[in-house]
Protein backbone atom coordinates (compact mmCIF):
# COMPACT_ATOMS: atom_id res chain seq x y z
CA UNK A 1 0.00 0.00 0.00
CA UNK A 2 1.14 3.59 -0.84
CA UNK A 3 1.99 5.37 2.13
CA UNK A 4 -0.16 8.22 2.39
CA UNK A 5 0.52 11.94 2.24
CA UNK A 6 0.21 14.60 5.15
CA UNK A 7 1.19 18.42 4.56
CA UNK A 8 1.75 19.55 8.50
CA UNK A 9 0.94 23.49 8.84
CA UNK A 10 4.68 24.61 9.75
CA UNK A 11 6.33 27.65 12.02
CA UNK A 12 9.89 26.32 12.96
CA UNK A 13 8.45 26.39 16.57
CA UNK A 14 8.01 23.03 18.63
CA UNK A 15 4.67 21.89 18.21
CA UNK A 16 4.28 22.01 14.85
CA UNK A 17 7.96 20.32 15.00
CA UNK A 18 6.47 17.86 17.21
CA UNK A 19 2.97 16.98 14.98
CA UNK A 20 5.41 15.81 12.10
CA UNK A 21 7.55 14.04 14.22
CA UNK A 22 4.01 11.82 15.65
CA UNK A 23 3.27 11.72 12.56
CA UNK A 24 6.45 10.53 10.05
CA UNK A 25 6.21 6.60 11.12
CA UNK A 26 3.08 6.76 8.82
CA UNK A 27 2.83 9.15 6.37
CA UNK A 28 5.06 10.95 3.85
CA UNK A 29 5.36 14.51 5.68
CA UNK A 30 5.74 17.50 3.85
CA UNK A 31 6.56 20.85 6.24
CA UNK A 32 4.29 23.82 4.87
CA UNK A 33 4.53 26.97 5.76
CA UNK A 34 2.13 29.59 4.53
CA UNK A 35 3.08 33.19 5.09
CA UNK A 36 1.69 36.44 3.35
CA UNK A 37 4.02 37.53 1.43
CA UNK A 38 5.24 40.53 3.39
CA UNK A 39 8.05 39.42 5.31
CA UNK A 40 10.76 36.46 4.84
CA UNK A 41 10.10 35.16 8.38
CA UNK A 42 9.08 31.89 6.41
CA UNK A 43 12.21 31.42 5.42
CA UNK A 44 13.10 30.47 9.28
CA UNK A 45 10.81 27.90 8.66
CA UNK A 46 12.88 26.59 5.89
CA UNK A 47 15.83 26.39 7.69
CA UNK A 48 13.92 24.73 10.82
CA UNK A 49 12.41 22.19 8.20
CA UNK A 50 16.25 21.10 6.96
CA UNK A 51 16.83 19.40 10.25
CA UNK A 52 13.63 17.53 10.39
CA UNK A 53 12.47 14.40 7.92
CA UNK A 54 10.49 15.33 5.44
CA UNK A 55 10.02 18.09 2.43
CA UNK A 56 9.57 21.58 2.57
CA UNK A 57 6.87 23.38 1.33
CA UNK A 58 6.07 27.54 1.51
CA UNK A 59 2.02 28.85 0.35
CA UNK A 60 1.84 32.52 -0.34
CA UNK A 61 -1.97 33.66 1.37
CA UNK A 62 -3.44 36.43 -0.10
CA UNK A 63 -2.13 39.51 2.20
CA UNK A 64 -5.84 40.34 2.91
CA UNK A 65 -6.01 37.85 5.11
CA UNK A 66 -3.60 39.67 7.55
CA UNK A 67 -4.85 43.03 7.01
CA UNK A 68 -7.91 41.25 8.03
CA UNK A 69 -6.61 39.71 11.10
CA UNK A 70 -4.57 43.22 12.35
CA UNK A 71 -8.09 44.47 11.85
CA UNK A 72 -9.91 42.20 14.08
CA UNK A 73 -6.62 42.16 16.90
CA UNK A 74 -6.78 45.92 17.10
CA UNK A 75 -10.38 46.13 17.33
CA UNK A 76 -10.41 43.89 20.20
CA UNK A 77 -7.44 45.00 21.43
CA UNK A 78 -5.73 41.22 22.01
CA UNK A 79 -4.53 39.01 19.53
CA UNK A 80 -6.72 36.24 19.87
CA UNK A 81 -9.42 35.97 17.40
CA UNK A 82 -7.27 37.74 14.54
CA UNK A 83 -4.81 34.71 14.98
CA UNK A 84 -7.45 32.50 14.85
CA UNK A 85 -8.60 33.94 11.20
CA UNK A 86 -4.72 33.79 10.03
CA UNK A 87 -5.08 29.77 10.91
CA UNK A 88 -8.10 29.14 9.63
CA UNK A 89 -7.56 30.39 6.33
CA UNK A 90 -4.00 28.66 6.41
CA UNK A 91 -5.80 25.67 7.10
CA UNK A 92 -8.27 26.11 4.04
CA UNK A 93 -4.99 26.81 1.99
CA UNK A 94 -3.52 24.00 2.77
CA UNK A 95 -6.57 21.35 2.67
CA UNK A 96 -6.80 22.92 -0.81
CA UNK A 97 -3.24 21.20 -1.92
CA UNK A 98 -3.39 17.79 -3.44
CA UNK A 99 -2.69 15.55 0.68
CA UNK A 100 -4.34 13.17 1.66
CA UNK A 101 -4.30 14.46 5.49
CA UNK A 102 -3.38 17.82 7.15
CA UNK A 103 -2.15 18.88 10.27
CA UNK A 104 -1.16 21.39 12.84
CA UNK A 105 0.28 21.51 15.74
CA UNK A 106 -2.56 22.74 18.45
CA UNK A 107 -2.68 21.72 21.53
CA UNK A 108 -5.30 19.90 24.13
CA UNK A 109 -4.94 23.38 26.74
CA UNK A 110 -4.25 25.91 24.01
CA UNK A 111 -6.70 29.23 23.76
CA UNK A 112 -5.77 30.03 20.07
CA UNK A 113 -6.03 28.91 17.63
CA UNK A 114 -8.20 25.74 18.38
CA UNK A 115 -9.94 23.42 15.53
CA UNK A 116 -13.32 21.95 17.24
CA UNK A 117 -14.48 18.94 16.03
CA UNK A 118 -17.41 20.25 14.27
CA UNK A 119 -14.33 22.53 12.26
CA UNK A 120 -12.36 19.99 11.60
CA UNK A 121 -15.59 17.80 9.85
CA UNK A 122 -15.91 20.64 7.88
CA UNK A 123 -12.97 20.42 6.72
CA UNK A 124 -12.94 17.25 6.07
CA UNK A 125 -16.09 16.83 4.35
CA UNK A 126 -15.81 20.17 1.74
CA UNK A 127 -11.78 19.21 0.84
CA UNK A 128 -11.88 14.97 1.13
CA UNK A 129 -9.24 15.43 3.10
CA UNK A 130 -8.15 14.06 6.68
CA UNK A 131 -7.61 16.49 9.04
CA UNK A 132 -4.99 15.51 12.10
CA UNK A 133 -4.13 17.52 15.10
CA UNK A 134 -1.88 14.87 16.68
CA UNK A 135 -0.95 17.01 19.78
CA UNK A 136 -4.45 17.91 20.55
CA UNK A 137 -4.71 14.50 23.70
CA UNK A 138 -1.02 16.32 25.30
CA UNK A 139 -1.32 18.68 28.15
CA UNK A 140 1.49 21.42 28.40
CA UNK A 141 3.56 19.16 30.98
CA UNK A 142 3.43 15.99 28.04
CA UNK A 143 4.18 17.94 25.74
CA UNK A 144 7.24 19.38 27.59
CA UNK A 145 8.39 15.98 28.07
CA UNK A 146 8.06 15.23 23.89
CA UNK A 147 9.97 18.55 23.49
CA UNK A 148 13.06 17.41 26.21
CA UNK A 149 13.21 14.00 24.66
CA UNK A 150 13.78 15.04 20.78
CA UNK A 151 14.44 18.56 20.14
CA UNK A 152 17.05 21.36 20.02
CA UNK A 153 15.80 24.38 20.99
CA UNK A 154 16.16 27.90 21.70
CA UNK A 155 13.92 30.02 23.92
CA UNK A 156 13.55 34.16 24.08
CA UNK A 157 11.47 37.02 23.54
CA UNK A 158 9.04 36.63 20.96
CA UNK A 159 10.41 39.64 18.83
CA UNK A 160 13.55 38.37 19.13
CA UNK A 161 13.09 34.58 17.83
CA UNK A 162 13.33 33.63 13.85
CA UNK A 163 9.70 32.15 14.10
CA UNK A 164 7.43 31.67 10.81
CA UNK A 165 4.58 31.48 12.90
CA UNK A 166 1.73 34.60 11.75
CA UNK A 167 2.82 37.12 14.35
CA UNK A 168 6.09 38.15 12.99
CA UNK A 169 4.31 39.33 9.94
CA UNK A 170 1.41 40.43 11.92
CA UNK A 171 3.79 42.50 13.90
CA UNK A 172 4.65 44.13 10.75
CA UNK A 173 2.04 45.62 9.69
CA UNK A 174 1.09 47.13 12.42
CA UNK A 175 3.94 48.69 12.68
CA UNK A 176 3.52 50.14 9.41
CA UNK A 177 0.12 50.96 8.90
CA UNK A 178 -1.33 51.12 12.18
CA UNK A 179 1.25 53.97 13.80
CA UNK A 180 -0.80 54.99 16.76
CA UNK A 181 -1.49 51.45 18.02
CA UNK A 182 1.44 49.99 20.07
CA UNK A 183 2.22 46.51 19.76
CA UNK A 184 3.24 45.44 23.10
CA UNK A 185 -0.46 46.50 23.99
CA UNK A 186 -2.04 43.50 21.44
CA UNK A 187 0.87 41.25 21.56
CA UNK A 188 1.70 41.55 25.63
CA UNK A 189 5.88 40.46 25.79
CA UNK A 190 6.43 36.54 26.33
CA UNK A 191 8.37 33.84 24.98
CA UNK A 192 8.80 32.00 22.15
CA UNK A 193 10.61 28.62 21.27
CA UNK A 194 12.49 27.87 17.85
CA UNK A 195 13.51 24.45 16.89
CA UNK A 196 17.20 24.28 15.88
CA UNK A 197 17.65 20.15 15.28
CA UNK A 198 16.75 16.90 16.54
CA UNK A 199 18.27 15.04 19.48
CA UNK B 1 17.64 13.04 30.46
CA UNK B 2 15.94 9.82 31.72
CA UNK B 3 13.03 8.80 29.01
CA UNK B 4 9.81 9.19 30.71
CA UNK B 5 7.69 6.02 31.51
CA UNK B 6 4.15 5.88 29.87
CA UNK B 7 1.03 3.17 31.06
CA UNK B 8 -1.15 2.26 28.09
CA UNK B 9 -4.83 1.31 28.59
CA UNK B 10 -4.17 -1.58 26.38
CA UNK B 11 -7.12 -4.27 24.83
CA UNK B 12 -5.52 -6.21 22.44
CA UNK B 13 -7.62 -3.74 19.70
CA UNK B 14 -6.12 -1.08 17.47
CA UNK B 15 -6.85 1.64 18.63
CA UNK B 16 -5.16 0.98 21.92
CA UNK B 17 -2.41 -0.58 19.67
CA UNK B 18 -1.89 2.84 17.76
CA UNK B 19 -1.19 4.92 20.96
CA UNK B 20 1.17 2.76 22.16
CA UNK B 21 3.17 3.18 18.44
CA UNK B 22 2.48 7.21 18.50
CA UNK B 23 3.99 7.34 21.88
CA UNK B 24 7.32 4.75 21.89
CA UNK B 25 9.58 7.15 20.07
CA UNK B 26 9.14 9.34 22.99
CA UNK B 27 8.58 7.05 25.85
CA UNK B 28 8.81 3.82 27.78
CA UNK B 29 5.96 2.25 26.99
CA UNK B 30 4.50 -0.36 29.54
CA UNK B 31 1.00 -1.76 28.17
CA UNK B 32 -1.39 -2.29 30.60
CA UNK B 33 -4.42 -4.54 30.90
CA UNK B 34 -6.93 -4.08 33.56
CA UNK B 35 -9.63 -7.15 33.99
CA UNK B 36 -11.98 -7.93 37.09
CA UNK B 37 -10.87 -11.02 37.50
CA UNK B 38 -14.25 -12.59 35.89
CA UNK B 39 -12.79 -14.56 32.53
CA UNK B 40 -9.34 -14.68 30.93
CA UNK B 41 -9.89 -12.09 28.48
CA UNK B 42 -6.90 -10.14 29.53
CA UNK B 43 -4.62 -12.90 28.49
CA UNK B 44 -5.58 -11.92 24.70
CA UNK B 45 -4.21 -8.16 25.36
CA UNK B 46 -0.75 -9.88 26.49
CA UNK B 47 -1.07 -12.49 23.30
CA UNK B 48 -1.25 -9.12 21.04
CA UNK B 49 1.42 -7.45 23.37
CA UNK B 50 4.11 -9.81 22.83
CA UNK B 51 4.11 -8.74 19.18
CA UNK B 52 4.85 -4.99 20.00
CA UNK B 53 7.97 -2.82 21.66
CA UNK B 54 7.20 -2.32 24.89
CA UNK B 55 6.52 -4.71 28.35
CA UNK B 56 3.22 -6.11 29.53
CA UNK B 57 1.10 -5.45 32.93
CA UNK B 58 -2.30 -6.74 34.13
CA UNK B 59 -3.69 -5.10 36.91
CA UNK B 60 -6.92 -6.85 38.49
CA UNK B 61 -9.91 -4.25 39.46
CA UNK B 62 -12.31 -4.75 42.16
CA UNK B 63 -15.37 -6.83 40.60
CA UNK B 64 -17.99 -4.33 41.96
CA UNK B 65 -16.81 -2.24 39.36
CA UNK B 66 -18.10 -4.60 36.76
CA UNK B 67 -21.76 -5.43 38.50
CA UNK B 68 -22.08 -1.35 38.58
CA UNK B 69 -21.02 -0.93 35.05
CA UNK B 70 -23.75 -4.10 33.87
CA UNK B 71 -25.99 -2.37 36.13
CA UNK B 72 -26.10 0.92 34.48
CA UNK B 73 -26.21 -1.00 31.03
CA UNK B 74 -29.20 -2.94 31.63
CA UNK B 75 -31.09 0.03 33.65
CA UNK B 76 -30.10 1.87 30.37
CA UNK B 77 -31.04 -0.93 27.77
CA UNK B 78 -27.63 0.53 25.78
CA UNK B 79 -23.46 -0.11 26.45
CA UNK B 80 -22.24 3.90 26.42
CA UNK B 81 -23.04 4.45 30.16
CA UNK B 82 -21.95 1.42 31.44
CA UNK B 83 -18.26 1.49 29.56
CA UNK B 84 -17.76 4.67 30.62
CA UNK B 85 -17.92 3.76 33.91
CA UNK B 86 -15.22 1.06 33.34
CA UNK B 87 -13.43 3.63 31.78
CA UNK B 88 -13.48 5.83 34.09
CA UNK B 89 -12.19 3.54 37.09
CA UNK B 90 -9.86 1.80 34.86
CA UNK B 91 -7.82 5.25 34.14
CA UNK B 92 -7.87 5.81 37.79
CA UNK B 93 -6.54 2.45 38.71
CA UNK B 94 -3.71 3.40 35.68
CA UNK B 95 -3.41 6.65 37.09
CA UNK B 96 -2.49 5.07 40.54
CA UNK B 97 0.54 3.17 39.58
CA UNK B 98 3.95 5.11 39.34
CA UNK B 99 4.06 6.09 35.91
CA UNK B 100 5.10 9.54 35.00
CA UNK B 101 2.03 9.62 32.16
CA UNK B 102 -0.77 7.30 31.32
CA UNK B 103 -2.80 6.98 28.12
CA UNK B 104 -5.56 5.13 26.13
CA UNK B 105 -6.99 4.46 22.86
CA UNK B 106 -9.54 7.02 22.60
CA UNK B 107 -10.44 8.85 19.30
CA UNK B 108 -11.78 11.99 18.24
CA UNK B 109 -15.30 10.43 16.95
CA UNK B 110 -15.94 7.72 19.75
CA UNK B 111 -19.12 8.03 21.47
CA UNK B 112 -17.64 5.96 24.68
CA UNK B 113 -15.72 5.85 26.21
CA UNK B 114 -14.75 9.39 26.18
CA UNK B 115 -12.26 11.59 28.27
CA UNK B 116 -13.24 15.42 28.74
CA UNK B 117 -10.67 18.27 28.65
CA UNK B 118 -11.86 18.61 32.30
CA UNK B 119 -11.81 14.84 33.34
CA UNK B 120 -8.15 14.43 32.13
CA UNK B 121 -7.03 17.39 34.23
CA UNK B 122 -8.69 16.28 37.52
CA UNK B 123 -7.22 12.72 36.51
CA UNK B 124 -3.33 15.19 36.28
CA UNK B 125 -3.56 17.57 39.62
CA UNK B 126 -4.94 14.23 41.56
CA UNK B 127 -2.89 11.68 40.92
CA UNK B 128 0.36 13.95 39.63
CA UNK B 129 0.35 12.40 36.29
CA UNK B 130 0.23 13.23 32.35
CA UNK B 131 -2.94 12.03 30.82
CA UNK B 132 -2.43 11.70 27.17
CA UNK B 133 -5.04 10.52 24.53
CA UNK B 134 -2.27 10.40 21.33
CA UNK B 135 -5.60 9.43 18.55
CA UNK B 136 -8.24 12.53 20.08
CA UNK B 137 -7.10 14.65 17.59
CA UNK B 138 -7.55 11.19 14.69
CA UNK B 139 -10.94 11.30 12.84
CA UNK B 140 -11.61 7.80 11.76
CA UNK B 141 -10.41 8.04 8.16
CA UNK B 142 -7.13 8.50 9.62
CA UNK B 143 -7.01 6.09 11.91
CA UNK B 144 -8.00 3.44 9.34
CA UNK B 145 -4.77 4.53 6.83
CA UNK B 146 -2.96 4.53 10.69
CA UNK B 147 -4.21 0.89 10.82
CA UNK B 148 -3.44 -0.02 7.14
CA UNK B 149 0.49 1.63 7.30
CA UNK B 150 1.25 -0.46 10.44
CA UNK B 151 -1.01 -3.36 11.69
CA UNK B 152 -1.36 -6.85 10.97
CA UNK B 153 -5.35 -7.28 12.27
CA UNK B 154 -8.18 -9.61 12.71
CA UNK B 155 -11.61 -8.39 12.17
CA UNK B 156 -15.16 -10.63 13.06
CA UNK B 157 -18.13 -10.35 14.84
CA UNK B 158 -17.57 -8.88 18.45
CA UNK B 159 -18.35 -12.14 20.76
CA UNK B 160 -15.70 -14.44 18.45
CA UNK B 161 -13.03 -11.88 18.67
CA UNK B 162 -10.36 -12.60 21.32
CA UNK B 163 -9.88 -9.36 22.70
CA UNK B 164 -9.46 -8.28 25.97
CA UNK B 165 -12.03 -4.52 26.32
CA UNK B 166 -14.91 -4.55 28.98
CA UNK B 167 -17.01 -6.23 26.87
CA UNK B 168 -15.90 -9.69 27.19
CA UNK B 169 -16.27 -9.69 30.76
CA UNK B 170 -19.29 -7.67 31.18
CA UNK B 171 -20.90 -9.72 28.77
CA UNK B 172 -19.79 -12.98 30.72
CA UNK B 173 -21.83 -11.10 34.07
CA UNK B 174 -25.37 -11.01 32.10
CA UNK B 175 -24.53 -14.06 30.68
CA UNK B 176 -24.26 -15.55 34.23
CA UNK B 177 -26.67 -13.25 36.51
CA UNK B 178 -28.90 -11.54 34.71
CA UNK B 179 -30.86 -14.31 32.61
CA UNK B 180 -33.81 -12.56 31.79
CA UNK B 181 -31.50 -10.02 29.91
CA UNK B 182 -30.98 -10.86 26.56
CA UNK B 183 -26.95 -9.78 25.69
CA UNK B 184 -27.69 -8.84 21.93
CA UNK B 185 -30.67 -6.22 23.47
CA UNK B 186 -27.43 -4.06 25.60
CA UNK B 187 -24.52 -5.13 22.83
CA UNK B 188 -26.22 -5.21 19.45
CA UNK B 189 -24.10 -7.12 16.98
CA UNK B 190 -21.04 -5.14 15.86
CA UNK B 191 -17.44 -6.42 14.06
CA UNK B 192 -14.31 -5.77 16.33
CA UNK B 193 -10.30 -5.49 15.23
CA UNK B 194 -7.89 -7.47 17.11
CA UNK B 195 -4.19 -6.97 16.13
CA UNK B 196 -2.15 -10.10 15.22
CA UNK B 197 1.19 -8.02 14.91
CA UNK B 198 3.07 -5.55 13.03
CA UNK B 199 4.28 -5.07 9.59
Amino acid sequence: MTTPTVGVLYSGGKDSTLAALLLDRFYDVTLVTTHFGITDAWQHAQSAAAELPGSFQAIELDRSIAETAVEIMTDDGYPRNGIQHAHDEALEALADRDFDAIADGTRRDDRAPTVSRAAAQSIEDRYNVDYIAPLSGFGRSAVDDLVSQTLEVTVGPSEDIPRADYEAELRAIIRDEWSDVAITDIFPAHDQTVVTGLK
